[in-house]
């Protein structure tokens, strides 16, 4: 997959090339992810970006011909491209988008920046606005690298094992049980028994059961959007033997 | 305010620090943002901070100790002060959520990675766990900038003017209004007229509607919450003279 950012701030996205999945994910030659600066594309002296808000208003706004040059010259004629500008007035990202954004072949992220962006881009140039969640950032920048972290993931190949991606929260609309390491006991706080009893049944059935209270407990809008309500598990986990 | 992130890509958090607001605030004096590496506090030869899961899975999990002794080498005596897990079981990170942050003198964030942290840490080092949206990531980094410049954004002082803040979507529970710059004509598309009227009054009436349009068309979520429902601005925008 070929990803580009198109970014007033293109070291801050470059910091993020060698970051952990990403990293690993471009140097097995699966994930190609480039950085334009849109200021590439204005003409005037001072390379100016931005600009004042027709009808008033604090702060400047991006302009619409440098970004739209910017997409153009990265744009690859692809059966599966998709261009996304990054924006509060979006539908929101779940997994499920990143799963579906997983199929094409070129995405292109818009990263706005400053008050916002000329409308124009959003409306004329972006396939779609994209939230990462109801709150306000500085730019696109983040939020371009939490969808594409996301994507990376679920490329094939990415992840160590398949099952790495599909045993993390959400993906099966449950938060994770809860996980332990060693030491069994740190300070004064020990690990559940059944999990360092070998017996994998009752492991498994106790994760489970852990995962379904802590989304009742926490998430309970994830276990009605999906269903689970009238599961007979949607229960607070019984006591393990030797817990 | 003092922010501390707990980070095992201490570079990465780093390249943070000069993007746009998080600069600005730091050198204002207003934000004091550092990163401290919990491998730092591991003492085997291989300086580990991470370990195999009880009870079986892939991956390797974040050990509870290096985490523990990580946060108390920065935590500060002072009366306000969280300290927030960033993973995918916890609430949902909001603007009201970013809002409440902003009253601390000092957070702490702890970010997972790997296949996930011990659930100790969780338990019983961080006050709540924050999620920045319903999907999975590598790790907690991102999230951790997510929410320090979602804060960031709200101290005072850190904006060039309050109102910039103010007039950013969901600080009303509104999504913005479509905001235009020069030129009034870019390629076929032109900036509706009552923009460029000079009329205030007219303008400020657009755009209400127009942010309460495009609310109810991609967001109506946003307005049920807040009650606006009953509002009898809840209509398409009308269309402008001139326009």
């Amino acid at each position: 997959m070929r990803i580009d950012i198109i970014s007033l701030f293109p070291e801050f996205i470059r910091s993020f090339y060698s970051h952990s999945i990403i990293g690993r994910a471009r140097k097995a030659g699966i994930l190609d992810l480039d950085v334009t600066n849109p200021r590439q594309f204005t003409y005037d002296n001072h390379h100016m970006a931005d600009d004042t808000i027709y009808g008033g208003g604090h702060g400047m706004l991006m302009k619409a011909a440098p970004l739209f040059a910017a997409v153009e010259s990265v744009r690859r004629e692809v059966p599966k491209r998709r261009i996304i500008f990054l924006g509060p007035a979006g539908s929101t990202f779940t997994q499920e988008k990143a799963r579906q954004l997983a199929t094409y072949e070129q995405l292109i992220f818009i990263c706005g920046h400053y008050e916002g962006v000329d409308y124009r881009v959003e409306k004329y140039l972006a396939d779609e606005t994209v939230s990462v969640g109801d709150y306000v950032l500085t730019g696109g920048e983040i939020p371009a690298m939490i969808v594409t972290d996301a994507v990376a993931r679920m490329l094939p190949g990415v992840l160590g094992t398949s099952a790495g991606a599909m045993d993390d929260s959400f993906y099966h609309s449950l938060l994770e049980y809860p996980q332990y390491t060693k030491p069994a006991t740190f300070r004064q706080w020990s690990v559940p028994t059944v999990l360092t009893s070998g017996n994998h049944k009752k492991i498994a059935e106790w994760r489970r059961l852990a995962a379904l209270h802590r989304t009742q407990k926490l998430r309970p809008d994830l276990l009605v959007k999906n269903s689970f309500a009238a599961s007979p598990y949607i229960f607070p986990p019984k006591e393990q033997k030797g817990k």
